[in-house]
């Protein structure tokens, strides 16, 4: 069967927002940012990914530009009375903690996230960070997924812990850090954390995996058939802002899942690969410039240099 | 040209102690360790090592046994009159950091490691963690090596790091783990580290190679070609206890390069891999024990596990 020209084949409900990063390589004022912005932008070099988020009115044409010149369908970007949700924050010398200067919600805090008859109809679906509450109502509009992923932050975890369990028995990929792990299980090891966490993942994480991310050390992937696989992180001698990296790895993951429809878990290695390519190029400029301009062959090589890095 | 019977393949200099050991798993109290005796047992499952140290009047039948067993040639042994150099340490809850308890140089404050004839013929040979000028002393008696490895630790950097690099000047494969590259040439970013280092080890280092442990996560290899290789920590459910993982690396690493005899980047790899699976047995059970009894089966079995871990 022919897919229909405007069916939505990857849809990410997450954040856009406006990022003031500081690093000890420079700053930036106001930046594109949040997790849909991001994880859309990586995904955009593999399909025609669709956004569901809210801005408010000071949101610049300069920013949607940014979105449109990638060919990102942002009908689902619901513009709102009030400010675009904002996030400051400034990282530690050695890159490895930040501290978060301020946050404000603005419109984000009565955000609810309403999907178009294409949207529902999307195949795969990622629900970027945002409160698990929202995420289940993206859930229950959704008509016939393929691969449902969630990411998610000790914010949720401290606070909607009950939600996101909830939303997390009704997804296939779940993406969490380290630490985030290990916290949700009170758990130290990581392969005593990922089971607790298969466990509550229940009968859709059968068809999916759980991906531990291990920042600048790379992430470990629990498959289905409890094989595990890993990937370093790409080594790189100038990390600028690392603001963004794991909605890159997210959006380049599901971007190639999307583009080759294959759910076997040597495809799903393989486009683990592909988002941590992204996620690599994500940090060598600041906010989304580097996702805004690559060119398939840098793709190309730096996935190459990927698979030399780990073959022996 | 048949190899001479009594010839040495392998040659590892570094210390024999007696270790006292906490773990949120356990304890273990005057067990055999110290660098040489994880580096010959690992190495002893592929190749047959010998072992220059020094141990005290206390040295136990038993614990010698251990090296006669994996028949290691530990005729460079000697006995001084004293007591064996002994560590105690403990770790905290998630194994990631460590506190030495108690430290007692003994015989090993004297020692003067002098080689045998045939010591001094070794073909492979590897300075585990001593004095850097112990170090020196070694390398001066060695005739024909066709490769030489090196370890050491923040301690002498700190307090011999003139010495350190004047050996460093003359060895083919550095090993040291991340904070100690960091340390050593006051550089975060680990590639800026490792291109520092690589400077230093200078023109014998283009026989060879860097390598940088990150503990669990792995470790980086800085191959003569400028390549870089990646291989993650394997990962097990449970760790007992970490003592002696490096060593084990590095002895299993140098024990599948003298069997192999093969210097070509891609046979670094592999003996990286098998480093690494020795370092993976080692940390399951306390001190030498998991390494005194290994099968070639398990061996085997657990590298296999590695390549399915990394490869896609």
């Amino acid at each position: 069967m022919r897919k229909i020209s405007n069916g939505v084949p990857l849809l990410v409900v997450g954040s856009v927002a406006f990022d003031s990063i500081k690093t000890p390589f420079g700053k930036a004022n106001k930046t594109l940012g949040g997790s849909a912005s991001y994880f859309s932008l990586a995904a955009s070099y593999f399909v025609r990914p669709a956004v569901v988020a809210v801005v408010g009115e000071d949101f610049r044409s300069a920013d949607e530009k940014k979105f449109l010149d990638r060919k990102i369908n942002i009908q689902g970007l619901q513009k709102a009375k009030g400010k675009t949700f904002s996030w400051g924050g400034e990282y530690s010398f050695d890159l490895n903690s930040r501290v978060t200067k301020f946050l404000h919600l603005n419109v984000f805090e009565k955000f609810n996230p309403l999907l178009s008859p294409n949207h529902k109809n999307a195949d795969y679906i990622f629900l970027g960070n945002i409160a698990p509450k929202l995420q289940l109502n993206v859930l229950k509009q959704i008509k016939n997924p393929k691969l449902i992923g969630l990411d998610t932050i000790d914010f949720w975890i401290n606070t909607q812990k009950k939600a996101l369990l909830q939303v997390l028995k009704l997804v296939n990929v779940f993406v969490i850090n380290e630490e985030e792990a290990r916290e949700l299980t009170k758990e130290h090891n990581l392969l005593k954390a990922a089971k607790g966490i298969k466990g509550i993942m229940g009968i859709m994480g059968k068809k999916g995996l759980l991906i531990i991310k291990r920042g600048e050390y790379g992430l470990l992937m629990f498959n289905r058939d409890s094989s595990i696989f890993h990937l370093p992180g790409f080594p790189l001698e100038d990390v600028v802002d690392p603001t963004g990296a794991g909605d890159s790895f997210a959006g380049g993951m599901f971007g190639y899942l999307a583009k080759t429809r294959d759910l076997s878990t040597n495809n799903f290695k393989k486009a683990c690969a592909v988002g941590s390519t992204m996620a690599s190029f994500c940090v060598e400029d600041f906010g989304t410039k580097r996702l805004e301009s690559l060119k398939a062959g840098d793709i190309a090589k730096r996935l190459k240099a990927f698979k030399n890095l780990t073959d022996f």
